[in-house]
């Protein structure tokens, strides 16, 4: 397989932990949107989960129940929310014909509140059900200018959003340290509890 | 960080549990399509592993092995997937000019199956290889409307689909109350085995 | 629930393994990129770091630690990441109007190195933060033509990638025999260490 675009430089920093037991944890956020296109920022909201149940280490999945709203991480900035909001609607224009909105020749079951949403259903196509984001410290490790949104396309409504954190529980120092040994990797992770992270 | 787009009224239900350990278990599925664009149900049998495999609370990763075939979820309702299938050609035309499709400039190794379908692997640019999704009592906790697709771009052809499932094994009763006691959390945990799941 | 665009042949392989505990290893891969869009394959760098950290099976989780690069599995052809490139650029035109780019009307914060990107921005709204990838025999298990790219969308610039592999840790045999033969599943996986994967 021939490397392509190579970058100019490429560093590999391991950093390797064992851990014995995991813990799960889960949640349910659940929102009342009030915008037919919103985004609504879970982040506190998830970080807070994150320290309530001791999760201190690991991956949270943050996952959307539903077909017409979306996980997506991206910038918080205003702005930038209403361009997303205008690509997504020129993308899958709200106004235009579609076999899913002729409710004369859809099959049941049809949900009761049903609306003619066939452009959300596309949006959401483009966008994710879910995410899988690492855990350091208790808190989601995001970059800079990363927030968790759930993307409501089809809103008002009310949605749920479950999250499921995999916590990986230390392991006791001595065995710690030995398991590290025995895999070849060594410094800082002698140092004890404290790791760095990014 | 400015809150955005805040929405009218938003609960988190905590729910934690302590588990010690975790039970892996994996299918490959075989599909084999019949259309260039289409949407396979792959939810009844995604159910069926995890109750043969006893698979009861976790999480399982929907991964398909292909460049042309995604995972989505999304509503499997018949006017609503014609209404992608345009909406997928629409945004990548198969008769538009590509790169890809140019055989006299591709460099080895070409599969010997190949097919112009640069236009295939632009859809799949936008959908999904994967998807993570929680398990509640050995079914998958979709949402009402939710079901798990593979995709196919390229069709008909062969396809595989990874399963990868994660369950999380229920500590005895003592020792999870201990555990519980110990994190601070009460009330319906208590009550032993059967914890409420949205 | 309807069956819709049932497939021709659908066979289920089973392969169910029981593990007792869980290592978590991670990595932080750090890339300078040279283009405004740029593919860079880590899929080398990646499976060294599995078997550097001797993850045999498990799954990993690919994220980007930022809001204008993404993570994408598709295929390293050369003409094929060209067609993406103007892809990308056709759905989010870099010289279109944008809110985000006035920066007149921007509230901080603001970042020191911020440029007129919305466009970046949108084109990775319709890609991933992350990817989850089944881990077997130390090495991703992906199909033939699948590579894992970070997708610089906003270069030249440095990006950080945080790798998080769990890895189950296998059993003893006579445990792992026991277990799976109270799942009630037996054939290959008794023939003990060596499973056979895809």
């Amino acid at each position: 397989m021939h490397k392509l675009d190579s970058p100019q430089a490429l560093s590999l920093r391991i950093r390797s932990f064992s851990r014995r037991s995991v813990m799960l944890s889960e949640a349910l956020i659940k929102v009342r949107t009030l915008q037919p296109i919103q985004f609504v920022d879970l982040t506190d909201e998830i970080n807070a989960h994150l320290a309530a149940s001791e999760v201190e280490h690991g991956e949270v999945t943050v996952f959307s129940r539903h077909t017409t709203a979306a996980i997506k991480i991206n910038e918080a900035e205003e702005l930038l929310l209403e361009d997303f909001k205008q690509f997504l609607r020129r993308l899958c224009p709200p106004e235009q014909n579609y076999n899913h909105n002729d409710m004369s020749r859809r099959k049941p079951p049809i949900a009761p509140d049903e609306r003619p949403n066939a452009h959300s259903h596309c949006m959401h196509l483009l966008l994710s059900t879910s995410e899988t984001i690492p855990v350091a410290d208790s808190r989601l490790a995001l970059g800079t200018w990363q927030r968790v949104f759930l993307v409501e396309l089809d809103g008002p409504r009310e949605r749920q959003v479950v999250l499921r954190c995999a916590n990986y529980v230390r392991q006791e120092p001595a065995e710690l340290i030995e398991a590290v040994a025995a895999n070849g990797f060594s410094g800082g992770v002698r140092n004890g509890n404290k790791l760095e992270h990014h």
